[in-house]
């Protein structure tokens, strides 16, 4: 029996998070804070999405999901053609000029993309990881939006590339089943907090197992030296260290920081420069041999991941699961950079993100990628207690999610509670 | 004595043009608005700017100003740190994540920057070009935000051109107040127009004097040439005819159709592919030496600009005014323009772009650029009835304009009629 979308609720849910320093780096202080989607259907089923933003201009991805909701009302999932449905919310043309395909417009348009394919995990029954890797390759295809990209990613490269990743799967999976998905954390080394914070943070993840931790740099580059040494000290030569500029610097600055930082061994630089610096990117990767350039958590979209990948400015694809529209783009991001052969490592953090991208990179190892190496999801140890069904890591590893739908459900008391500007958090 | 910023007050305007198939594209079909910024001062002067949109959005940069207008409330003209200021409203740590820098936020920041610029003409009693041809070289150094651009732009080379700039400044002067400043129009070929719709405009944008006219392609290709061929007959083999695909088009795709478009002799081809694709776009670049590849209107940003001069993937640059965050951003970008060598053809249209880009196309032939080889300003025959100061043109040349101000002014008539949604056009 079909089911037909009847409704599209949207709430502003933040979280006071900048006083305390959580989640604060070079360039970004704000408020955590979702544009949460709700899908009410005819069959009781409800589809549930977000958006990430980092603080007060919620309203506005809250305003474009009201504008773009008359797509999905209405709406039936029996077949649903992918791309016309994907289009119409990234190509209204009355509302692609907002974007095209970038910022306010196109956040919006990811949460409510996810949401429609949290709703049908839900009624398949599957957490996201299993409905995505247990498609059939002509559906994941289908679901692809190729305008763009095919000079880069062809319908039938997509093909071979799923149909490959059928070979080992079980075995891939009966693996992650016994060691969960490897894990890194970023909440050691956020550039708010004190020196002997960030000390402790440090010595606690190494006793808790982490072996890959992330610190935050783009501060004067003395007291990012001084940092790295710290954290250095307390995690110990075998723990892998990534740096974090969120973009602060300018081309030559990051390779002239990152050359002092070498002593330190970063395993990556991410967003060492702008978001939409292809070029920049590619130049400080050429400069900077000795560590990989990391970037995606910014990068608005498709067209942006292929350049980063045709120009060779990346060694690690960090795609976000609702900056770019959903799981629709984000299929075409990891098609790409298997062709490429760059690894994803999922960014992570803000809300939900965590809960978000497990699904992603099990997916990926699973049926795209198909390896462990160089893979890792980032984890940040920020407001998974609003969740319905956290992630749930241990030892430095992602436990696979065993619940249906895509795991961004919210607690009704958490949404009520923090609803901006009438919950109690904010009045 | 100090101007002060008092109030920020914004409109939400929109002019019902989706229905008659003006301003009709491959990718666009939208109600031309404006998000419509009023400064008052305690001086009793107003600035006005505003952003154009292509739609049913415009409330979503209408919001987007109003979450950036504490940044602008209490702020004195006198003295003002111009990088600090123009960060103030691209670099909101609580709003950037909602760009950063490109879309709904980026685009309400271009309408208060140039709000406040107009603000800063009106008070010197001079139109916007004489206010910046006029100005010193060091102050408009200083108005430029370096940030991210210092790899193909330093401040000294920014210094060297504009004091360049005053070479023979009275002998171009003298110049374009006898000659006015050449242009071209895009009033003829919109997709929406049938056939003899197009035949007469074409007819009679000639017989006006019009010797460079603009077509939109990116429908059935076979249309598309027949539409060209019509063009072609009734202008002539000496006028120049440009088109734009307004990125309907893939890469390869891009390629091939202007291969068979290439025998009515196009002078250039506008947004031949997706707007973020720098590498793209100097692909096609290299593969149609007939023609010459122009884009901007959708450059989100100085970072795409540098990039698209880096990678010499444009031989037309066509910044759009408000699309970037105002005159401050423009300015690094005729700047880089003029240091790759690459003429500057502002994008104008929509609502009140051509009264804007006049200005900027007159600076940058004064100070900048200093030269007409190549440049023309677009025009479109749309909605100036609604500005206080519009664009005067005549035998297809646009006359320098006179008032104070940066000739965005609405007349209140024209706000009130139009005003979304309570305005009589739309009850």
């Amino acid at each position: 029996m079909a089911t037909t979308i009847t409704a599209v609720d949207v709430h502003d849910v933040r979280f006071p998070t900048a006083e305390a320093g959580d989640g604060s780096d070079s360039i970004n202080r704000g408020d955590y804070s979702a544009t949460y989607v709700e899908l009410r259907t005819d069959s009781g089923v409800v589809g549930s999405g977000l958006t990430f933003t980092n603080g007060r201009g919620n309203e506005l991805t809250c305003g474009a999901v009201r504008a773009l909701s008359h797509h999905l009302v209405g709406l039936s999932l029996d077949d649903l053609d992918q791309v016309a449905f994907f289009r119409s919310l990234t190509a209204d043309p009355q509302l692609r000029w907002l974007g095209p395909e970038k910022g306010v417009i196109h956040m919006a348009a990811g949460a409510m993309v996810n949401a429609v394919w949290d709703l049908r995990a839900r009624l398949a029954g599957k957490p996201m990881w299993r409905f995505l890797a247990e498609m059939d390759t002509e559906e994941l295809v289908a679901s692809i939006d190729f305008h763009h990209i095919s000079d880069a990613l062809t319908p039938d490269e997509a093909r071979s590339i799923l149909d490959k990743g059928r070979d080992g799967y079980a075995e891939r999976l009966a693996f992650l089943e016994e060691h969960d998905f490897p894990s890194y954390t970023t909440s050691v080394g956020w550039l708010g907090y004190p020196d002997d914070k960030v000390r402790s943070l440090s010595r606690t993840a190494y006793e808790e197992g982490w072996r890959a931790v992330k610190m935050k740099v783009g501060g004067p580059i003395e007291d990012d030296i001084r940092r790295a040494r710290l954290i250095r000290s307390e995690v110990g030569p075998d723990t892998l260290l990534m740096m974090d500029a969120n973009q602060i610097w300018d081309v030559d600055e990051a390779i002239a920081n990152m050359q002092r930082l070498a002593e330190f061994d970063p395993y990556w630089i991410e967003e060492p420069t702008h978001a939409d610096d292809v070029l920049g990117h590619a130049r400080i990767a050429r400069a900077l041999p000795f560590t990989r350039v990391a970037t995606g958590e910014v990068a608005a979209n498709r067209v942006i991941f292929k350049q980063l990948l045709q120009a060779e400015a990346i060694r690690v694809c960090q795609v976000d699961a609702c900056r770019v529209a959903g799981v629709n783009e984000v299929l075409s991001i990891l098609l790409m950079a298997a062709k490429f052969g760059v690894p994803v490592c999922p960014h992570a953090g803000g809300v939900g993100l965590c809960e978000y991208v497990q699904h992603l990179a099990i997916f990926d190892y699973l049926r795209v990628g198909t390896s462990l190496d160089g893979r890792m999801v980032e984890y940040v140890d920020h407001l998974h207690e609003h969740f319905v069904d956290p992630v749930s890591v241990r030892n430095g590893r992602y436990r696979l999610p065993t619940a249906p739908g895509y795991s961004v459900a919210m607690k009704p008391a958490s949404i009520a509670e923090f609803s901006f500007p009438d919950g109690p958090a904010w009045r």
